[in-house]
């Protein structure tokens, strides 16, 4: 594994994305109206509608967050395709979340239900209806965006021809649960959190904070965080080490886009969540792991390969050795792009 | 690597321990009087004297924490050996730190200079001379205490006849200093925190809880973790996992023994080291690294080696292969304590 320093960024992109449009989809648990925030690119032709399926904190402009996957010439066509992708609901870039407005003009907040996995897919259902989608060619995401493809075929097989999954787990960890119930805690114990009812003005920033930094000690390996920093102190301080820098510049940063709220749903969702499947014979799976992937190491997609075939369904495991950590399902265009292209015939 | 459940435990000591001493060593710093809290073991003959260095947060009870290294027919022999140990200037258990009180009767705080490694044993150093110890026949640690014994070879080489330095490193990288800032972040976000000049019946509690739930991340192993909790629910919740409420735990009972500002201290402290000794022709290294400690990774150690033999030493590095993580230099007696043993010719 070696560092190449052209490909390692902070994950901060730049490609232009689309416009969220925004879609009422009816009641959901004891929420009287959800609005779906989503984008699409290309032109639907009957039988090329591919759904893209966000990470635990981004959004529906998945041609930003994964502009070597998803645009046009990319893997994911939008020459070819026609690509969807929505905020799920429980976040907070457009969808339904605890921050939105109750009909008396009060965030939810506490009395926001608790999301799913399951959850997030029978939204993405409804839409997928709205938009007079039979079937998806290819239901596609990484990390939590994973979880939702193949809740997608348990849910849905008959309408997903193809799951592309990366840096994913069949069920969380105790050390994935770990990290994101230490990160929880810090919100937690904000004294600001007020049970989950704060003042949109003055919500649990510190905590907040504090629980991106967790999450980010998790997104990169080690080896990529020595490379990007090492011991190297940041300029203009006579103390403070790069890498303490960085990580409290992408906590604050968190906050200004982020909701405490639904940093705690979608953890939870996606530590409660387990994979289990029914007949899957009509479905045929890709799981793309990384060597340095130490939040979702590789034997997770070891597991989900399996499972997928004792339900029947063709599944392949590709092991794509880069040193970039879990963030490589973001980072990585060409070695997950080359098996994406032979997966989808193109 | 496989997981033998009687050995695996909470690291809770049930070993009695002996009772701390209390040495008046003079000024440092800005601080006008420093206590030194220690405890010894055995008799001392003149040439049998062994210093025992204590990792982050720990005390200088090490028949206690240490109990599979150190006490009567240990590696560490109490019958053969005369055995030292002091808790750290900057600590928080017995020795002058930021919680102690200056002349007016308030605690230190804020005003508390920050400690560095050569510190902790410059106040050793004064305590040897106290104890009229010519030489130790060892310098013993792990993890923080391994720095210690590593800056003892350096600043009295002549002192120091063998150091043994288990599950340590010769400078923290981006990782191990991206959790230490992660921890710290925690404490100072926290409102009760004020600048570290809280009230010390009112700390910045939610803060440490955090803190020490991020340490404990990177003390275990994911295997580790997994063995022991898996994704078991918490018996009589309905949905808080096991691993939750242990790390939970851990972090509540962190804030009755430990003062945050401590762990400021004694976290930048390691953070800032590094190993820079002079001629080492007259120590002997052994140094244990463990295969499951990602905190600590046996890199480290085969870096410490070399750094040692560059420098004149004779050096070994014993890697144990053990699934505990970075505690595992707590937990095992037996495979390090084999390789000290004969380290020590006995």
């Amino acid at each position: 594994m070696t560092i190449d320093p052209g490909l390692f960024q902070e994950n901060e992109r730049t490609a232009p994305g689309g416009t969220n449009q925004f879609l009422t989809v009816g009641p959901w648990k004891s929420i009287p109206e959800v609005i779906v925030a989503y984008q699409t690119w290309g032109t639907f032709t009957g039988d090329n509608a591919v759904l893209v399926c966000h990470a635990l904190t981004s959004d529906a402009n998945c041609t930003q967050w994964w502009d070597r996957l998803v645009g046009p010439g990319r893997p994911i066509d939008t020459d070819q395709f026609f690509v969807v992708c929505s905020n799920v609901i429980g976040g907070c870039q457009g969808t339904t979340g605890p921050a939105s407005l109750d009909p008396n003009g009060q965030p939810w907040g506490s009395r926001f239900p608790q999301v799913t996995v399951a959850d997030m897919v029978e939204i993405q259902v409804r839409l997928a209806d709205a938009l007079k989608i039979p079937r998806w060619q290819l239901v596609a995401g990484g990390s939590m965006g994973g979880m939702q493809a193949l809740e997608w075929a348990t849910q849905q097989p008959e309408r997903v021809k193809r799951v592309f999954c990366a840096a994913s787990a069949f069920a969380h960890s105790a050390m994935q649960i770990g990290f994101n119930e230490t990160a929880r805690q810090a919100i937690l114990r904000d004294p600001k959190f007020r049970g989950g009812d704060y003042a949109p003005n003055d919500p649990p920033t510190a905590g907040l904070a504090v629980a991106r930094m967790v999450g980010h000690l998790s997104f990169l390996s080690g080896a990529a965080l020595e490379h990007k920093f090492g011991r190297q102190m940041q300029p203009g301080t006579e103390s403070q080490f790069a890498v303490e820098s960085y990580l409290n510049y992408q906590g604050d940063k968190f906050t200004k886009r982020f909701d405490a709220n639904s940093l705690l749903t979608v953890t939870r969702a996606i530590d409660r969540w387990e994979w289990q499947p029914g007949p899957l014979e009509t479905t045929e799976f890709l799981f793309v792991s990384f060597t340095s992937d130490t939040l979702y190491p590789p034997e997770q997609a070891d597991r989900l390969t399996e499972i997928a075939r004792c339900h029947g369904a063709k599944a392949t495991h590709v092991s794509v050795d880069l040193p970039y950590g879990h963030d490589a399902f973001l980072l990585d265009g060409e070695l997950q792009g080359k098996a994406l292209r032979e997966f989808l015939g193109s």
